[in-house]
């Protein structure tokens, strides 16, 4: 066979082998032309793994097993799950051959031409090389199929595969027992029908973007004098010792300050998490590899993180925001989606994102927060995900205060000795590297995460609605600095309800001379402080509002 | 040109076309090779935007030169910048033809075969197809070119894709101006050498992941070592960073602990209030008069207490108790009468109260915590009410531990300057004037208080019947001290709900080289560090029971 349109409809994604071996040098010539194919900026990034080992192949079985069992749990109705169950989907253990092809991300360390917009290009090629493979094997009279479904984490991990090399999945090589009728095996199956042609439309006309509107906001308006004595009244004389409740009076003051009432109420709290990919994580300065920030998101839908037992636990409604993962969601999920890229650009060379995408994460947040003040919630906290947004708060608020980038750097997630010290050597060269200004809007555009900005353009919009704002730890705070030097008024309605074990974290609650509800020793972001000190807050209006007086219950003040 | 290797080798991402035109059936040819590329699942998620209007090209153009810009400025030098910004990247106004592959991703809003691992099979399908088209290009005597350089947000907007469609660039379409030499155009201007050999790496061991076997444990059949590290096990491989939760996964391992359960729950949670008055306080030690004591009883019967409040916030049973206050109260209330006397003798002169009262309080105080067990709690909080006790505690603090009376005595409820120098004046004597010696016992006959004693029994029994014990402040901790003296192992079921205001609070819980939960800055007593900090223990044994860990979410940990 040797034409191309003959070798291109023919090639199958093949379930079904014979045991007949592939020579050597049917492997050799699909490799090289594997080898041909594009290579963004000529990176050479695509690696291939062969594995002939049946122990190996049994081990991947397994994880396949494991994930084609979660797969048909997840059909949409009964039938499906049957007709599902049938397919046969792999051949890891009949196919003479198993290959992984995968790419190595860590060129993206240095200069890579073609991933400014995306770095997925590095992905492409080796895409582009599974297909020339699949083609070469198919002319040669072999064939492949790409098993995709898997656990790519333990995937890895059985092949002892390094953290910077991405497979696109196990591919299975060998002689093809069948061609299902020269047609997909899922249409000779009646799974589904290919189309007959390909989807293609004609674009003859664009669509201008539009520039984003600021909206003013209304000033702050209101002399609180009269309040505030009376609520301090009302703190004093209940029973109790003056000052005696420490925080919890503290807060119920200002409670009732941004309520604007001697009996404030929380109604309808939310808790929202801001999630977002970060360029500077492929510079390996988080403990944990990008693809958790998307795993983390499925974990938030699925109810089974921190977060959601807290905000179960505490009654808290809790919203997930995609603000910029790299990664395609489904859009039938109930997460928010306010996508503004798939993650920064590493901001080690080059801006972070552009002014455009600035001002798209300020309005999205502020979007988010008013469809919840819509819903009747006067109160709302921010949390956050993503790999690396340590990185980025420690580099803003290195940024944004006086403070050295060796003070504003932690552990994060866990990064610790030489990952540490490697991780402010590369926010130091980033830094050094800038050349802008220190306008703060510029900073934001070079330094920026999207899920961050979200957060201070959602904080900004909870200050106008008057609404109570719940910062979390070292990251939500960075989000509330930028939005505290966009408006310093927002303090007011602020409740910084844990201090962080994110070293940094202490030093910006004490530039911004404010005081944290908790010290819990905690450090997971997600906004689990906002959720556990959530019946803290709540403890302080209760006692406001239902505790007796000194007058009401007859006992002797001092 | 109809051999696959020559096609395959001589294929080009082409940056230089003529401005011959690109015949429409040569396009359709192109499309239906991608056409036939592998479509995950058969979800046919493949788009193709065909552009043609020279106005549009010239708006992705500006979008190109834009990122082309920030490209040069993230060169990792001078002259590798020089070198780059000569490079001719795309021909997007020249080249006839423009197109964008994409993909829909919106087919993932129902079941699909094959993303269950990842969902970018579906963007693989897109460019298996673009690789197809390539071929067909180069095979027809055309080439493509694949622009990725892009702002994709406003790329989007330009052509007013859909948010659903994810583009994988800008593709140029034409009859190319050269063949490179045969070679990549990056490696004819010596950008780098393509490498020689495609990169194949054999694996021929793997690296076994251990299956972990989940054991539901009976309880006391195991020793405490297999628990706890089964404990540790199961809180370091929830689905976040080891360590994380601070203290919220210390107390989940005491708790799993205490209860000798992987699945610890905290049922029918009490709190007592043990209430009692003390001679001492006849001596100007304490800001409020004797009377209150009494008020304040009939301010937790009422409801209106700070205790009242928190208790019904976060469910829990609340108990009062009459130790030893100096008044009748009337029986048809729900106190709980244990009066072992109307207040204790003033210890300044004389002892507190007899041996056969002590014995009473320590009865007493396990009486009271046995009723509480006996109607199916296992959790028991300590507060208490008592004008003059944080004295009574201080003597105790001062005579059970090394430190100096000074340094045990505090405000208490308010005493300041010159008041509180009087309190330690008073103190002092009273420890000077003590003849006995350090028996315990004996020094708890001479100091002691009849609800303090009463604590320390109801602790000493509810460690007996392996309850959680929770421990409020200053007082309550030197009730712990004594039966902690008594017997040193019930700091295993005693947890120190936060650290108050009283200062020898802090110095103490060194003493016992332990953690308070909270830090809130309240000197109330009552239980209410108890009542609030409950539901952030609650928090601890929630994560621990609801939370996913990295196995059962599929998250990656590091």
């Amino acid at each position: 066979m040797n034409d191309l349109y003959q070798i291109i409809s023919s090639r199958r994604d093949t379930r079904h082998f014979t045991a007949e071996p592939v020579p050597e040098k049917v492997l050799e010539k699909a490799l090289k032309a594997g080898h041909y194919a594009p290579s963004v900026g000529l990176t050479d990034a695509t690696r291939y793994y062969i594995i002939e080992s049946a122990e190996i192949k049994s081990q991947i079985k397994k994880l396949f097993l494991a994930y084609h069992e979660k797969a048909a749990s997840a059909t949409d109705n009964t039938a499906q799950k049957a007709a599902y169950s049938k397919l046969k989907l792999e051949a890891i253990e009949e196919a003479p051959i198993g290959m992984v092809i995968a790419y190595d991300r860590s060129v993206l360390d240095s200069f890579t031409i073609g991933t400014v917009g995306s770095n997925e290009a590095i992905k492409f090629s080796a895409v582009c090389a599974a297909q020339n493979i699949w083609l070469s094997l198919t002319e040669q009279g072999f064939s492949m199929g790409w098993v995709s479904i898997l656990n790519y984490h333990d995937f890895k991990a059985i092949l002892d595969i390094p953290e910077h090399i991405e497979p696109l999945g196990y591919f299975c090589i060998g002689k093809p027992a069948t061609d299902y009728g020269n047609q997909p095996m899922l249409q000779q199956l009646n799974w589904r029908q290919k189309a007959t042609t390909p989807n293609v439309t004609k674009i003859t006309t664009g669509h201008i973007i539009e520039n984003i509107e600021k909206t003013t906001k209304a000033p702050f308006s209101e002399s609180n004098t009269d309040l505030k004595q009376k609520l301090q009244y009302k703190i004093d004389h209940k029973t109790k010792p003056e000052g005696a409740l420490g925080i919890l009076e503290k807060l119920a003051l200002q409670i009732g300050l941004v309520f604007q009432t001697e009996l404030p109420k929380i109604l309808n709290p939310h808790i929202v998490v801001f999630a977002a990919d970060h360029g500077i994580a492929n510079h390996g300065v988080s403990a944990y590899p990008q693809e958790v920030t998307r795993q983390m998101i499925t974990n938030f839908l699925e109810g089974g993180a921190a977060i959601n037992v807290f905000c179960n636990q505490n009654h808290i409604q809790l919203e997930i925001v995609d603000a910029g993962v790299n990664y395609d969601f489904p859009t039938n999920t109930k997460l928010i989606h306010k996508k503004v890229g798939k993650g920064t650009q590493s901001f080690l060379h080059t801006a972070a994102m552009s002014a455009t995408e600035l001002e798209l994460c300020l309005s999205y947040g502020a979007e988010i927060v008013n469809a919840i003040y819509e819903k009747g919630s006067n109160c709302v906290g921010f949390g956050e995900m993503g790999i690396g947004n340590t990185s980025t708060a420690s580099v803003l608020m290195s940024m944004l205060t006086p403070f050295s980038i060796a003070e504003c750097v932690g552990k994060g997630t866990g990064v610790e000795n030489e990952k540490l010290d490697k991780k402010i050597a590369i926010l130091s060269q980033a830094i050094s590297n800038y050349n802008g200004n220190t306008d703060l809007d510029e900073v934001l555009v070079h330094f920026g995460g999207f899920e961050i900005l979200q957060m201070a353009g959602g904080m900004l919009h909870a200050f106008e609605k008057n609404m109570l704002i719940l910062v979390d730890g070292f990251i939500s705070s960075v989000a509330f600095l930028i939005a505290f030097k966009k408006n310093p008024k927002i303090k007011a309605n602020a409740v910084f309800c844990h201090c962080s074990e994110e070293k940094a974290h202490k030093l910006l609650l004490e530039y911004l001379e404010v005081e944290p509800v908790m010290h819990l020793r905690m450090r997971l972001g997600e906004g689990s402080g906002c959720a556990v000190a959530f019946p803290v807050i709540q403890s302080a209006v209760a006692f406001l509002n239902e505790m007796s007086s000194f007058e009401s219950a007859g006992v002797s003040n001092k």
